[in-house]
């Protein structure tokens, strides 16, 4: 039986103060991922909480949400759909620019990646801001997909995030700090 | 019963002419990432073939190289760790430098990523010359790691990327083109 709690998982996540920028404190995953037993029980829990919800593609946003996303696709038995950054998806691609604090980002996905009536788990590491996560939502938009659910292991709830997500969606984060 | 053949697997991959520069013919693996029945017969194969192999860490390439790589670890109940471009990996780390055809890359690997006795897999999801996956091995030396062993997902053969890899490495390349 599998003793780790979510206490356990959230103690294996380092902080590294000042990245990637002055003034913000980094949850580092990588040391989580690491652990065997870490990644078991992040791997169990996702798969507990989705494995009833006929998920046919989890969508995971580049990079750090291809890791524990096509996890879950795996483990689901679902198809697995990454969302990059501009120029690295060879095939054509639908793209949502989105603003930053200074500037703006964009983001593609394949036209091909997803049908109407898939059953989608969008997955991200982290939810911060909620400004990639939310321009991720406006890809999915333009394949009419109706079911979309929406995952990350870890919430900084302080920075309110959630609130940039339509209340329409089911959202599970694992770990709030 | 898995009816999924290795042929059905290539034929899931996708060739993007030209990509990502003109000359050279992409290996598109996210068409077959997609389709639930060919990433379970992916993840069934990378299992099959590692199973007993006692791998503690399977190491994958940044960042198409951490959806199957991600998912052997968790199928293994090994530990992940990413390989990364510079400036990603956010705690202290190793980089080695490496040239290209024309100019130069870096790849970078946290400092607690590995220990001496782990039995490591490195994955990427595509061999072509091998320059990054020798510059990733040379990263692995850094720990003194004594038992690795590489897999990738397709192996474009007429590139002689093998040749770059020394012979005491166990080599899978699941597809070869």
């Amino acid at each position: 039986m599998n003793q780790i709690t979510k206490e356990d998982i959230a103690k294996s996540i380092r902080d590294i103060p000042d990245f990637p920028k002055k003034g913000i404190l980094f949850k580092d995953l990588t040391t989580a991922f690491k652990k065997p037993e870490i990644l078991t029980a992040i791997s169990d829990d996702l798969y507990e909480y989705y494995a009833s919800s006929g998920i046919t593609k989890v969508v995971g946003i580049e990079s750090r949400g291809f890791i524990a996303g096509s996890i879950l696709a795996s483990r689901l038995g679902a198809g697995f759909v990454p969302i990059r950054k501009p120029g690295k998806l060879p095939g054509d691609t639908y793209a949502f620019e989105y603003d930053l604090e200074y500037g703006s980002d964009t983001i593609e996905i394949h036209k091909d990646a997803l049908e109407k009536n898939d059953i989608v788990l969008l997955h991200d590491d982290l939810l911060a801001t909620g400004g990639t996560a939310s321009a991720a939502l406006e890809l999915l938009k333009i394949f009419e997909v109706s079911n979309v659910m929406i995952n990350f292991i870890v919430e900084l709830s302080f920075l309110k995030g959630r609130d940039s997500l339509s209340d329409e969606y089911d959202i599970y984060s694992m770990i709030t700090f």
